[in-house]
């Protein structure tokens, strides 16, 4: 999140540039699809509307890429760039509280092809415990330990109410879950060594106002 | 979106400054729920997991607020957020793409409470055209333009495939909307003076799996 955004991590990476790096993958796949072998700074920039320089300096943080004017390899840049994401690897991820908007999230379809693989559901209300969404049944809390152990689950997707979440993120902080994906509009406490990621259309909604109003004088 | 993170607005505002505001309102917000009438940067910072410092600079961009020492006036700072942020009217906001994702984002009750009210929906898909969402009837999308000017709307919400997604862009960038709230999970162009926002939490998960990796050695 953004208040974290002047922080470093352990191996001196700026946060700014880890956010970054997901942009670079998803336009290096896009350039793959084109057929397109080498990629200059200058045309990879061009595709992320961002600077060469910016490209450049970002990717300097994980050793050299490509040679002086030459461009990058594109294969080599996804492979490299997906092993820094650690994105060669697939990631089990749970889903807790299965409304509508959860529902949602375990149908989408863009998570899979990205490594992503939802493999569990669950959620406290007794009504929804047993029902099937796509080929999950729902499963109730006291399951969660046992469930996230066996399927080696560590990245969990949260869509239950705010009023709900900080107990939810607690109990899956202790169930060993070190990564959150949070759906519920609320600002959630975890301790060091667990990320939380906020997805908040509200949020975002009013960051843009702010540019709008300047529009409009 | 990240890549713009190191541009200044006209007035001088970092981007990422105005990416926290949402924030500082939303606190702000939960303290006033909690009756707290003054509070401290210093305890700011504790609800924001930021620096008492931080939360200072931040708000010193938009003039002074509090007296030193004493700290802020929890309602005064509320309502000179709202006004930075624009948020002291009612935005109408257009949903374009009502497949699954579409129609949640509709039913989603967080808007309407911070001011973002969706007053129109469209779809491509004649089979959609005509179908109820919420209280909405879907739309063609030849009804856009007339649409969105009758409803004074400014902001779009586009629910569509990645592939559509820039087709239907630059149709709402014609149309006169200056703010994209983007699920599509691809870049966007758009002329300057047209904000976009992307909600994709794929490259939330992308980022996230990064620290999970440095976590694991």
């Amino acid at each position: 999140m953004p208040l974290a955004a002047e922080g470093r991590l352990p191996a001196g990476v700026p946060r700014v540039v880890v956010e970054r790096l997901p942009l670079y993958l998803r336009a290096v796949k896009g350039l793959l699809a084109e057929g397109v072998e080498v990629v200059s700074s200058q045309r990879l920039g061009e595709v992320l509307q961002t600077t060469p320089a910016q490209i450049r300096k970002d990717l300097s943080y994980f050793g050299r890429f490509g040679k002086q004017g030459r461009g990058y390899n594109v294969t080599g840049l996804l492979r490299v760039l997906s092993q820094i994401l650690g994105l060669d690897r697939v990631w089990n991820v749970a889903v807790v509280g299965v409304g509508r908007l959860g529902r949602a999230i375990i149908s989408y379809p863009g998570f899979a092809p990205e490594g992503f693989r939802i493999v569990a559901a669950f959620d406290a209300d007794p009504n929804q415990v047993g029902q099937r969404v796509e080929d999950l049944r729902v499963q109730p809390m006291e399951e969660l330990d046992a469930t996230l152990r066996e399927r080696d689950v560590h990245i969990a997707i949260v869509a239950v109410p705010a009023s709900q979440a900080q107990v939810v993120v607690d109990r899956l902080v202790r169930a060993g879950i070190r990564g959150i994906l949070n759906y519920a509009p609320t600002h959630l406490q975890v301790p060091p060594g667990v990320t939380v990621r906020n997805i908040d259309p509200v949020l975002s909604l009013q960051a843009m106002t702010f540019y709008l109003k300047q529009g409009r004088g």
